[in-house]
């Protein structure tokens, strides 16, 4: 048992240690301060460990970016070499990164420059754009660990497969022919099953903006790699959240698509084959310009050839422009009619969350725009249960499983059993299912209805939520997911968009809370200004499933908005 | 155990009596000759019950049908009432019906014949349209026992839903909005498992073209009455070939969707809830531009918008037209590519089917077209397995269930287990789905790489396939799924094409034929030239998922050719 201990402590470490060797040792860092004497490590902190050159292309998005690499006026390898640097950067002061490949990225950029240099044109729409990945894709010459320290030196876990290494993912493929370097990949919890990031290989991924807190999970790495400018843009994955809890907890935009939007196909992943809410993959970033340029450049790869589960739906011009037109035609008696999730009935949200939701419905409001407050049809309680029920189907064994190939001990922010109990047996899943179903055509028909509501005579456009009940969660301190997963839940268009940070001086105490129940009272009791100052606040803007095009649009639309004031 | 018995066959008898009952006793038939004396009871031999103008109107299709509603030339209470007696003969020939609601059809009829008499134009693209439904589909005042007499004046074997003939299936709100006239409910065989049909309340739905045969299932009472033409087009349900067989048994058109496309919400299934291999809806009917219509028609409902499942996918003009075009540009150095799958290496299509698909192979290439030899990437026993497992994954639970209700005893063609045995779990549901994905993205990049072998640089436009070893399947013999389950394994859209008649003069034993092994030897011994004689024989054109507009112009391309000869 001790050696068995010491075994994956020292893999652990040995892979640990590996990370940091990957990065050039000109561009370590040492002396970095505590967490209590700089809170804030993005903007000026980072930026006093590079030049000028790369503090520019670093604070560029990947529109900007591409207008530049696709032009010739940034070589491609300056760029890749200016968010290595970055990247190698942000894993030394928030732990984020659990891949390096730059020399290879650089690599890949000299064939783009190449490539420009010789026929004058881009390669695609990507071109020269860095792109970080959650670490659940393949890349060839790098591993996947997923942050199970027995996953280390295997393919998924398993040994003798002839893919470690070597295999690629579906949109790792396309993110090639797109033109895209890829560089890094980001750290998750092991499982996959949190809202925050930590396992024994890498330790815990801090929130860059607060580093009292977390960066979100499960595609943590990348909010904190993206939060501290390390990528322009990247991938994560979304299940219960984990898409949308890292962008709202590091103030960057997130798309969670519908599923069979964007290709899954040949990436790891937790509970594999569980197919009643499926895990979904969408980009994270720094402007929803780049989100946009990466979902269409995606789709005109035509994933549906390539991954059996998306569906034959091309990026849609027109539900794009429905959007664009509406808000270009206000007071011509056009107007957009959103509902507004304050409270799910379960959990409060806390006071800069609030003030968040607050700037946001008000902002519309002021544009003449119409607010309807909203309410599930149903207690939020009825599809957090269903949706745990279904994470645990299989009792933890899959996750059981790959903690038992180390001897591992489990981190304490997953939110799934490890310690394998009973599995749901194919009648109880196929019940599930059919409950899950009935509960999507309810809050479908609800959202119809709102046409009866509004002024327009068109049922809401969108949903404006929470992501979560918090600015960001305290270690182990993730209470309540109610508010990122009934999207899961329902398969809803979501994204994130950021709106202000908390500011101790009046995002103070609800006057008059009056906990609703035990979860409520722990949520509550989590918030402490003083903690949270500076921390970034963004809400979620919700669409029906597959609106991917509109909910882009009106995100941008009301991100411009409430940033003009 | 005598009581119990006795019960569920009174109980059985009194829903069959009260079938027949519910036909108007002007359009009662007797001394129907058997089988042996009065093989087909299609053509000639229905119409002698029938006058001039019913004939004229019911041996019209539903776009004929739709050109004389929409313009007034026809009244929709004349066309329903044709549709109702040719519907109450065709029951009595082959016992093809499990409900009948004939007054309620004429009241809607005169319902929309007031509409248009006051508004001069149709209610929508299907006014007028009597539509016949597989008895999976709720409409209200109606029952729907699915086959088991257990579920007899219950809703879905549960008592005191308040749903009882109350409660309609979402596509059914959807036709009658659309102005189809529903009047009758067909038969399927109890569990639906079946690719033939048979249930203790109406016995066996025989084949009307050949009542030595199989009318197919488990949409079998859609195909036989449809043969019949009682039903212009109908409705049926489709997960391991039940639109296709019957539809290819009875020489008729049959689309099966890829599913997300048309509205399941709200119907009655069996395994409800399971999810690794799903159901789908799909139209039968006697001609391609009949199940384009009613197709299209759906689709404007924007299905979406009340069916969580559905994807929105608009019906696309851009599609067709791109089929439309290529043939159009023939000689201009276009063409169409297929793959043709003649034998699928483990069962070997009995002579007429065979013939079939020389018929269409050898057209298209007549035509210009290119037709390549087409073989699954991986043996047909790997998904035939898999599929075989998960319509098993509730070890037969749920259809003992209803089996239980009444203690009827099973059917035997049922092809699912009946009496419980042990369930599979969720990791081994979701181990299945993952080899299913798996199998799902070979075919996929198989069929991609068809580019390299085509003259058209595009990989082939269609697969073209048998749609089961045998023109029809005699009672209680269909000895192999392979032919249809494969097209449902993978999610493809599929259109059945009816090509010729089993002709006992050339179609002959194959010769020099040595079975393969025991099914291809049992299913071989099954076909018999003289027994056959006469019946439909019919082929299915194959796409890729959601491909239903470009299948749907390719099958009406090849049906037109090959009807020229």
């Amino acid at each position: 048992m001790t050696s068995e201990i010491k075994d994956w402590k020292a893999v652990a470490k040995e892979k640990r240690d590996a990370i940091t060797a990957s990065i050039p040792s000109e561009w370590h860092i040492s002396n970095i301060p505590s967490a209590a004497d700089q809170r804030d490590v993005t903007g000026k902190f980072i930026q006093q460990y590079l030049n000028e050159k790369e503090v520019e292309i670093t604070e560029t998005d990947a529109v900007g970016i591409a207008k530049k690499t696709k032009t010739g006026q940034w070589k491609a390898v300056d760029v890749t070499k200016a968010f290595c640097h970055r990247a190698a950067l942000a894993h030394q002061l928030v732990s984020c990164l659990h891949e390096t490949f730059f020399d290879a990225a650089i690599k890949d950029a000299q064939i783009l420059d190449d490539y420009y240099a010789t026929h004058n044109r881009p390669v695609g729409p990507l071109h020269g754009i860095p792109i970080s990945l959650k670490d659940q894709f393949h890349v060839k010459d790098v591993e996947t660990t997923m942050g199970y320290v027995g996953w280390i030196g295997t393919f998924e876990g398993k040994k003798g497969t002839n893919k470690e290494k070597v295999f690629e993912s579906e949109m790792v493929r396309e993110l090639r022919n797109l033109g895209a370097v890829l560089y890094c990949k980001t750290s998750v919890p092991h499982t996959l099953m949190a809202g925050e990031t930590a396992n024994n290989i890498i330790g815990y991924t801090w929130n860059p903006k607060n580093r009292n807190l977390a960066c979100g999970g499960s595609s943590g790495g990348e909010g904190a790699l993206i939060g501290l400018r390390g990528s322009p843009l990247g991938f994560g994955t979304d299940i219960g959240g984990s898409i949308r809890i890292p962008a709202a907890f590091n103030g960057l935009f997130g798309l969670r698509p519908s599923s069979g939007r964007l290709p899954y196909e040949g990436m790891a992943n937790s509970m594999d084959g569980q197919n009643s809410v499926l895990s979904v993959v969408g980009p994270l970033g720094t402007s929803i310009g780049g989100l946009r340029l990466a979902t269409k450049a995606l789709l005109s790869q035509q994933p549906w050839l390539h991954d059996p589960l998306v569906h034959e739906i091309p990026w849609r011009d027109d539900q794009e422009k429905e959007i664009i037109d509406l808000v270009g035609s206000m007071g011509h008696g056009h107007k957009l009619t959103f509902g507004v999730l304050k409270h799910d009935g379960t959990v409060t949200p806390h006071p800069p969350v609030r003030r968040a939701m607050d700037i946001v419905a008000k902002t519309m409001e002021r544009l003449g725009h119409e607010v309807i407050e909203w309410q599930h049809p149903v207690p939020s309680e009825r599809f957090t249960k269903v949706i745990g029920k279904i994470w645990t189907f299989d009792g933890g064994h899959d996750v059981a499983n790959a903690f038992s190939l180390s001897g591992e001990q489990v981190a304490e922010a997953i939110v799934v059993n490890t310690s394998p109990t009973e599995q749901a047996n194919a009648s109880e899943i196929a019940a599930t299912n059919v409950v899950k179903r009935d509960l999507q055509k309810e809050y479908l028909e609800r959202w119809n209805s709102t046409k009866e509501l509004t002024s327009t005579g068109r049922p809401i456009d969108a949903i404006l939520s929470p992501a979560a009940p918090f600015a960001a969660a305290r270690p182990s301190l993730y209470t309540y997911l109610g508010y990122s997963v009934w999207v899961n839940f329902f398969d809803y268009t979501s994204v994130v968009v950021p709106v202000t940070n908390v500011d101790k001086s009046v995002d103070q105490a609800i006057e008059g809370y009056q906990p609703l129940n035990d979860i409520d009272k722990k949520t509550y009791e989590c918030y402490n200004a003083e903690l949270y100052d500076g921390a970034p606040v963004s809400i979620q803007v919700v669409g029906r499933r597959l609106q991917e095009e509109k909910m882009l649009a009106l995100a941008e639309y009301i991100s411009n908005e409430i940033h003009k004031n």
